[in-house]
Protein backbone atom coordinates (compact mmCIF):
# COMPACT_ATOMS: atom_id res chain seq x y z
CA UNK A 1 0.00 0.00 0.00
CA UNK A 2 1.35 3.80 -0.59
CA UNK A 3 0.00 6.61 1.45
CA UNK A 4 0.68 10.00 -0.10
CA UNK A 5 2.09 12.38 1.88
CA UNK A 6 2.36 16.53 0.39
CA UNK A 7 4.70 18.49 2.38
CA UNK A 8 4.26 22.40 1.97
CA UNK A 9 7.34 23.68 3.79
CA UNK A 10 11.28 23.12 3.36
CA UNK A 11 11.65 21.54 7.20
CA UNK A 12 8.63 19.67 8.25
CA UNK A 13 7.46 16.92 10.13
CA UNK A 14 3.58 15.75 9.35
CA UNK A 15 1.98 13.28 11.68
CA UNK A 16 0.94 10.51 9.35
CA UNK A 17 -0.20 8.11 12.09
CA UNK A 18 -3.97 8.17 11.59
CA UNK A 19 -3.94 7.68 7.31
CA UNK A 20 -1.27 4.80 8.48
CA UNK A 21 -4.04 3.43 11.12
CA UNK A 22 -6.68 3.85 8.27
CA UNK A 23 -4.98 1.54 5.58
CA UNK A 24 -4.38 -1.24 8.15
CA UNK A 25 -7.75 -0.94 9.88
CA UNK A 26 -8.83 -1.94 5.59
CA UNK A 27 -6.86 -5.00 5.79
CA UNK A 28 -7.43 -8.66 6.43
CA UNK A 29 -6.99 -9.61 10.51
CA UNK A 30 -4.19 -9.19 11.75
CA UNK A 31 -4.35 -10.55 15.30
CA UNK A 32 -0.74 -10.37 16.08
CA UNK A 33 1.58 -8.74 13.89
CA UNK A 34 3.96 -6.08 12.49
CA UNK A 35 3.44 -2.73 10.51
CA UNK A 36 6.63 -1.62 8.27
CA UNK A 37 7.08 2.06 6.72
CA UNK A 38 9.35 2.64 3.99
CA UNK A 39 9.79 6.39 2.73
CA UNK A 40 11.31 5.89 -1.16
CA UNK A 41 13.29 9.88 -0.56
CA UNK A 42 16.86 10.63 0.28
CA UNK A 43 15.52 13.92 1.33
CA UNK A 44 12.95 12.53 3.74
CA UNK A 45 12.61 10.56 6.93
CA UNK A 46 10.29 9.06 9.54
CA UNK A 47 10.30 9.25 12.94
CA UNK A 48 8.47 7.60 15.84
CA UNK A 49 7.89 11.10 19.07
CA UNK A 50 5.44 12.68 20.82
CA UNK A 51 2.72 14.13 18.90
CA UNK A 52 0.81 16.08 21.86
CA UNK A 53 3.16 19.02 22.23
CA UNK A 54 4.46 20.55 18.35
CA UNK A 55 7.07 22.23 19.95
CA UNK A 56 8.80 18.85 20.48
CA UNK A 57 9.15 18.69 16.86
CA UNK A 58 10.58 22.07 16.68
CA UNK A 59 12.87 21.47 18.95
CA UNK A 60 14.10 18.18 17.05
CA UNK A 61 14.23 20.14 13.61
CA UNK A 62 16.12 22.91 15.30
CA UNK A 63 19.21 20.16 16.40
CA UNK A 64 18.99 18.82 13.03
CA UNK A 65 19.39 21.81 11.02
CA UNK A 66 22.45 22.98 13.64
CA UNK A 67 23.83 19.09 12.61
CA UNK A 68 23.52 20.28 9.26
CA UNK A 69 22.94 23.28 8.66
CA UNK A 70 21.25 24.24 5.33
CA UNK A 71 23.39 25.75 2.69
CA UNK A 72 25.89 25.54 0.24
CA UNK A 73 29.10 24.62 2.48
CA UNK A 74 29.04 20.94 0.92
CA UNK A 75 30.75 18.74 -1.52
CA UNK A 76 27.40 18.09 -3.76
CA UNK A 77 26.39 21.06 -5.46
CA UNK A 78 22.69 20.48 -5.83
CA UNK A 79 22.23 22.88 -2.58
CA UNK A 80 20.24 20.07 -0.23
CA UNK A 81 22.90 17.83 1.25
CA UNK A 82 21.97 18.87 4.39
CA UNK A 83 18.10 17.22 3.69
CA UNK A 84 20.19 13.87 2.77
CA UNK A 85 22.43 14.15 6.01
CA UNK A 86 18.91 14.65 7.92
CA UNK A 87 18.05 11.34 6.19
CA UNK A 88 20.50 9.17 7.37
CA UNK A 89 20.44 9.96 10.92
CA UNK A 90 16.44 10.06 11.01
CA UNK A 91 15.85 6.99 8.71
CA UNK A 92 13.86 6.21 6.28
CA UNK A 93 11.80 3.32 7.56
CA UNK A 94 9.97 2.28 10.88
CA UNK A 95 8.30 -0.75 12.66
CA UNK A 96 5.44 -0.46 14.92
CA UNK A 97 3.77 -3.75 16.21
CA UNK A 98 -0.03 -4.64 15.18
CA UNK A 99 -2.40 -5.99 17.68
CA UNK A 100 -6.29 -6.69 15.61
CA UNK A 101 -5.25 -4.49 13.25
CA UNK A 102 -4.00 -1.72 15.59
CA UNK A 103 -1.08 0.26 15.82
CA UNK A 104 0.29 -0.90 19.21
CA UNK A 105 1.92 2.59 19.74
CA UNK A 106 2.69 4.33 23.09
CA UNK A 107 0.40 6.58 24.90
CA UNK A 108 2.33 10.22 23.37
CA UNK A 109 4.13 8.12 20.41
CA UNK A 110 2.88 9.41 16.82
CA UNK A 111 4.33 8.60 13.29
CA UNK A 112 5.33 12.05 11.48
CA UNK A 113 6.79 11.87 7.99
CA UNK A 114 10.11 14.25 8.22
CA UNK A 115 10.63 16.53 5.30
CA UNK A 116 13.67 18.36 4.55
CA UNK A 117 13.30 19.49 1.09
CA UNK A 118 10.05 20.42 0.86
CA UNK A 119 7.55 21.17 -0.64
CA UNK A 120 7.13 18.30 -2.57
CA UNK A 121 4.86 15.21 -2.62
CA UNK A 122 5.98 12.32 -1.65
CA UNK A 123 5.17 8.22 -1.15
CA UNK A 124 5.68 5.97 1.53
CA UNK A 125 5.20 2.38 1.81
CA UNK A 126 3.48 0.51 4.28
CA UNK A 127 3.07 -2.94 4.64
CA UNK A 128 1.51 -4.97 7.45
CA UNK A 129 2.24 -8.58 8.23
CA UNK A 130 1.58 -11.92 11.06
CA UNK A 131 4.29 -12.28 13.72
CA UNK A 132 4.58 -16.00 15.38
CA UNK A 133 4.60 -16.01 18.93
CA UNK A 134 2.04 -13.99 21.40
CA UNK A 135 4.05 -14.88 24.35
CA UNK B 1 5.16 -10.26 24.40
CA UNK B 2 6.13 -7.50 26.61
CA UNK B 3 9.47 -7.17 28.03
CA UNK B 4 9.43 -4.62 31.45
CA UNK B 5 12.74 -2.53 31.59
CA UNK B 6 13.37 -0.62 35.08
CA UNK B 7 15.46 2.56 34.70
CA UNK B 8 17.30 4.10 37.63
CA UNK B 9 19.30 7.23 36.56
CA UNK B 10 18.47 10.02 33.90
CA UNK B 11 20.96 8.74 31.28
CA UNK B 12 21.29 5.31 31.32
CA UNK B 13 21.98 1.81 28.98
CA UNK B 14 20.60 -1.38 29.92
CA UNK B 15 21.62 -4.51 28.58
CA UNK B 16 18.12 -6.58 27.61
CA UNK B 17 20.01 -8.80 25.30
CA UNK B 18 19.26 -11.79 27.58
CA UNK B 19 15.83 -11.07 28.79
CA UNK B 20 14.98 -10.55 25.13
CA UNK B 21 16.52 -14.12 24.18
CA UNK B 22 14.76 -15.80 27.10
CA UNK B 23 11.36 -14.95 25.79
CA UNK B 24 12.18 -16.01 22.40
CA UNK B 25 13.72 -19.45 23.56
CA UNK B 26 9.92 -19.93 24.80
CA UNK B 27 8.32 -19.45 21.90
CA UNK B 28 7.51 -22.36 19.42
CA UNK B 29 10.27 -23.32 17.02
CA UNK B 30 11.51 -20.38 14.43
CA UNK B 31 14.05 -21.88 12.02
CA UNK B 32 14.77 -18.69 9.85
CA UNK B 33 13.01 -15.46 11.45
CA UNK B 34 13.40 -11.99 13.06
CA UNK B 35 12.78 -10.15 16.17
CA UNK B 36 11.51 -7.03 16.22
CA UNK B 37 11.94 -4.45 19.13
CA UNK B 38 9.94 -1.60 19.85
CA UNK B 39 9.80 1.08 22.79
CA UNK B 40 6.49 2.59 23.70
CA UNK B 41 7.92 5.88 24.49
CA UNK B 42 9.34 9.20 23.17
CA UNK B 43 11.89 9.50 25.45
CA UNK B 44 13.69 6.71 25.54
CA UNK B 45 15.26 4.45 22.37
CA UNK B 46 16.82 1.01 22.29
CA UNK B 47 20.15 0.18 20.05
CA UNK B 48 22.56 -2.46 18.90
CA UNK B 49 26.05 -1.55 20.19
CA UNK B 50 29.37 -3.42 22.02
CA UNK B 51 28.30 -5.21 25.11
CA UNK B 52 32.22 -5.87 26.72
CA UNK B 53 33.35 -2.90 27.25
CA UNK B 54 30.79 -0.48 29.24
CA UNK B 55 32.77 2.58 28.31
CA UNK B 56 31.28 2.27 24.60
CA UNK B 57 27.91 3.26 26.22
CA UNK B 58 29.62 6.04 28.10
CA UNK B 59 30.94 7.55 25.28
CA UNK B 60 27.65 7.60 23.26
CA UNK B 61 25.80 9.07 25.68
CA UNK B 62 28.46 11.58 26.13
CA UNK B 63 28.25 12.39 22.25
CA UNK B 64 24.57 12.51 22.61
CA UNK B 65 24.52 15.14 25.33
CA UNK B 66 26.54 16.88 23.58
CA UNK B 67 24.14 16.91 20.75
CA UNK B 68 20.84 17.67 22.65
CA UNK B 69 22.53 19.04 26.07
CA UNK B 70 19.82 18.98 29.20
CA UNK B 71 17.96 21.60 30.09
CA UNK B 72 15.53 24.41 29.38
CA UNK B 73 17.28 25.97 26.30
CA UNK B 74 14.55 24.70 24.15
CA UNK B 75 10.43 25.07 23.01
CA UNK B 76 9.03 22.52 24.89
CA UNK B 77 8.61 23.53 28.32
CA UNK B 78 8.67 20.08 30.21
CA UNK B 79 12.56 20.42 30.98
CA UNK B 80 13.05 16.55 28.95
CA UNK B 81 13.44 17.57 25.05
CA UNK B 82 17.29 16.66 25.15
CA UNK B 83 15.64 13.00 25.75
CA UNK B 84 12.91 13.19 22.68
CA UNK B 85 15.53 14.18 20.57
CA UNK B 86 17.89 11.36 21.61
CA UNK B 87 15.12 9.42 21.01
CA UNK B 88 14.78 10.34 17.49
CA UNK B 89 18.41 10.02 16.41
CA UNK B 90 18.75 6.61 18.63
CA UNK B 91 15.28 5.33 16.83
CA UNK B 92 12.89 3.30 19.01
CA UNK B 93 12.91 -0.36 17.30
CA UNK B 94 15.33 -2.77 16.33
CA UNK B 95 15.53 -5.57 13.94
CA UNK B 96 17.98 -8.85 14.90
CA UNK B 97 17.65 -12.05 12.44
CA UNK B 98 16.65 -15.18 14.42
CA UNK B 99 18.27 -18.65 13.48
CA UNK B 100 16.40 -21.39 15.54
CA UNK B 101 14.73 -19.08 18.28
CA UNK B 102 18.32 -17.84 18.94
CA UNK B 103 19.31 -14.22 18.18
CA UNK B 104 22.17 -14.02 15.83
CA UNK B 105 23.72 -11.08 17.38
CA UNK B 106 27.29 -10.68 16.01
CA UNK B 107 30.62 -11.69 18.63
CA UNK B 108 30.86 -7.79 20.45
CA UNK B 109 27.00 -6.55 20.25
CA UNK B 110 24.60 -6.24 23.05
CA UNK B 111 20.92 -4.80 22.79
CA UNK B 112 20.39 -2.33 24.65
CA UNK B 113 17.36 -0.32 25.85
CA UNK B 114 18.44 3.60 26.50
CA UNK B 115 16.93 5.62 29.16
CA UNK B 116 17.29 9.37 28.07
CA UNK B 117 14.65 10.83 31.01
CA UNK B 118 14.09 8.10 33.99
CA UNK B 119 14.42 7.12 36.58
CA UNK B 120 11.09 5.19 35.09
CA UNK B 121 9.17 2.00 34.09
CA UNK B 122 9.42 1.14 30.60
CA UNK B 123 8.06 -1.39 27.93
CA UNK B 124 9.69 -3.39 24.93
CA UNK B 125 7.47 -5.30 22.95
CA UNK B 126 9.23 -8.08 21.31
CA UNK B 127 7.94 -10.29 18.59
CA UNK B 128 9.63 -13.12 16.57
CA UNK B 129 8.26 -14.52 13.20
CA UNK B 130 9.30 -16.47 10.52
CA UNK B 131 11.39 -15.49 7.05
CA UNK B 132 11.05 -17.18 4.00
CA UNK B 133 14.61 -17.74 2.30
CA UNK B 134 17.51 -19.26 3.88
CA UNK B 135 19.64 -19.06 0.71
CA UNK C 1 21.49 -15.68 3.63
CA UNK C 2 25.22 -13.57 4.38
CA UNK C 3 26.64 -11.05 2.80
CA UNK C 4 30.16 -10.45 2.52
CA UNK C 5 31.26 -7.18 2.46
CA UNK C 6 35.60 -6.11 2.19
CA UNK C 7 36.01 -2.38 3.15
CA UNK C 8 39.34 -0.87 1.87
CA UNK C 9 39.14 2.01 4.07
CA UNK C 10 38.67 3.46 7.64
CA UNK C 11 35.95 5.20 6.69
CA UNK C 12 33.85 4.31 3.52
CA UNK C 13 30.18 4.05 2.42
CA UNK C 14 30.15 0.75 -0.29
CA UNK C 15 26.94 0.29 -2.52
CA UNK C 16 25.41 -2.87 -1.54
CA UNK C 17 22.04 -2.74 -3.94
CA UNK C 18 23.32 -4.85 -6.33
CA UNK C 19 24.91 -7.97 -4.32
CA UNK C 20 21.35 -7.68 -2.07
CA UNK C 21 18.75 -7.43 -5.37
CA UNK C 22 21.00 -11.01 -6.80
CA UNK C 23 20.33 -12.59 -3.42
CA UNK C 24 16.65 -12.29 -3.35
CA UNK C 25 16.48 -12.86 -7.05
CA UNK C 26 17.63 -16.56 -6.56
CA UNK C 27 14.49 -16.76 -3.69
CA UNK C 28 11.67 -18.30 -4.43
CA UNK C 29 8.80 -16.11 -5.30
CA UNK C 30 8.11 -13.12 -2.65
CA UNK C 31 5.18 -11.59 -4.42
CA UNK C 32 4.82 -8.97 -1.64
CA UNK C 33 7.23 -8.81 0.88
CA UNK C 34 9.88 -7.15 2.60
CA UNK C 35 14.09 -7.48 2.62
CA UNK C 36 15.38 -7.07 6.43
CA UNK C 37 19.42 -6.01 6.17
CA UNK C 38 21.20 -6.52 9.22
CA UNK C 39 24.87 -5.64 10.58
CA UNK C 40 26.77 -8.04 12.45
CA UNK C 41 29.12 -5.55 13.35
CA UNK C 42 29.66 -2.51 16.24
CA UNK C 43 31.65 -0.32 14.34
CA UNK C 44 30.01 -0.20 11.13
CA UNK C 45 26.15 0.65 10.00
CA UNK C 46 24.18 0.47 6.87
CA UNK C 47 21.97 3.35 5.61
CA UNK C 48 19.67 4.45 2.41
CA UNK C 49 20.74 7.22 0.42
CA UNK C 50 21.40 8.80 -2.80
CA UNK C 51 23.27 6.46 -4.83
CA UNK C 52 24.00 8.56 -8.31
CA UNK C 53 25.91 11.51 -7.14
CA UNK C 54 29.58 10.07 -4.13
CA UNK C 55 29.54 13.72 -3.07
CA UNK C 56 26.43 12.92 -0.78
CA UNK C 57 28.30 9.85 0.59
CA UNK C 58 31.20 12.05 1.43
CA UNK C 59 29.09 15.01 3.08
CA UNK C 60 27.67 12.81 5.45
CA UNK C 61 30.73 10.93 6.72
CA UNK C 62 32.04 14.69 6.95
CA UNK C 63 29.27 15.13 9.15
CA UNK C 64 29.80 11.54 11.44
CA UNK C 65 33.33 12.56 11.47
CA UNK C 66 32.55 16.27 12.74
CA UNK C 67 30.12 14.38 15.55
CA UNK C 68 32.74 11.64 16.18
CA UNK C 69 35.81 12.97 15.83
CA UNK C 70 38.20 9.84 15.54
CA UNK C 71 41.00 9.95 17.58
CA UNK C 72 41.60 9.34 20.92
CA UNK C 73 39.26 11.53 23.11
CA UNK C 74 37.09 8.76 24.57
CA UNK C 75 37.01 6.98 27.73
CA UNK C 76 36.88 3.46 25.71
CA UNK C 77 40.57 2.85 25.13
CA UNK C 78 40.96 1.17 21.65
CA UNK C 79 41.11 3.95 19.66
CA UNK C 80 37.70 3.34 17.38
CA UNK C 81 35.07 5.33 19.75
CA UNK C 82 33.93 7.05 17.16
CA UNK C 83 33.23 3.95 14.98
CA UNK C 84 31.05 3.00 17.73
CA UNK C 85 28.96 6.12 17.82
CA UNK C 86 28.66 6.27 14.34
CA UNK C 87 27.17 3.00 14.21
CA UNK C 88 24.47 4.19 16.68
CA UNK C 89 23.45 7.14 15.24
CA UNK C 90 23.00 5.72 11.84
CA UNK C 91 22.19 2.10 12.83
CA UNK C 92 22.96 -2.17 12.14
CA UNK C 93 19.96 -2.78 10.13
CA UNK C 94 17.41 -1.50 7.44
CA UNK C 95 13.99 -2.89 5.98
CA UNK C 96 12.87 -2.42 1.89
CA UNK C 97 9.56 -3.73 0.86
CA UNK C 98 9.85 -6.31 -2.00
CA UNK C 99 7.72 -6.63 -4.51
CA UNK C 100 7.51 -9.93 -6.89
CA UNK C 101 11.67 -10.26 -5.65
CA UNK C 102 12.12 -7.20 -6.15
CA UNK C 103 13.21 -4.14 -3.82
CA UNK C 104 11.24 -1.46 -3.93
CA UNK C 105 13.64 1.56 -4.02
CA UNK C 106 13.26 4.57 -4.97
CA UNK C 107 14.41 6.09 -7.93
CA UNK C 108 17.79 7.72 -6.10
CA UNK C 109 18.01 5.12 -3.39
CA UNK C 110 20.38 3.04 -2.90
CA UNK C 111 21.90 0.60 0.04
CA UNK C 112 25.26 1.41 1.66
CA UNK C 113 26.91 -0.55 3.49
CA UNK C 114 28.80 1.93 6.29
CA UNK C 115 31.95 1.06 7.28
CA UNK C 116 33.64 3.14 10.20
CA UNK C 117 36.60 0.92 11.45
CA UNK C 118 37.78 -0.74 8.23
CA UNK C 119 39.45 -1.86 6.10
CA UNK C 120 38.06 -5.40 7.12
CA UNK C 121 36.34 -7.93 6.65
CA UNK C 122 32.20 -7.41 6.85
CA UNK C 123 29.28 -9.69 6.94
CA UNK C 124 25.23 -8.49 6.73
CA UNK C 125 22.48 -10.90 7.10
CA UNK C 126 20.04 -10.52 4.54
CA UNK C 127 16.09 -11.89 4.96
CA UNK C 128 13.01 -11.67 2.75
CA UNK C 129 9.64 -12.89 3.88
CA UNK C 130 6.02 -12.34 2.89
CA UNK C 131 3.37 -9.71 4.08
CA UNK C 132 -0.10 -9.95 4.21
CA UNK C 133 -2.29 -6.87 2.39
CA UNK C 134 -1.37 -5.63 -0.97
CA UNK C 135 -4.15 -2.61 0.06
Amino acid sequence: MILNVQSTRRNEFIDITRPVQEMISRCELVSQGYCLLFVTHTTAGITINEAAEPHVQEDILTMLNKLAPPGTGYRHQEGNSDAHIKSTLVGVSQYIPVVDNTLMLGTWQGIFFCEFDGPRNRKVHVQIGHTSCAG
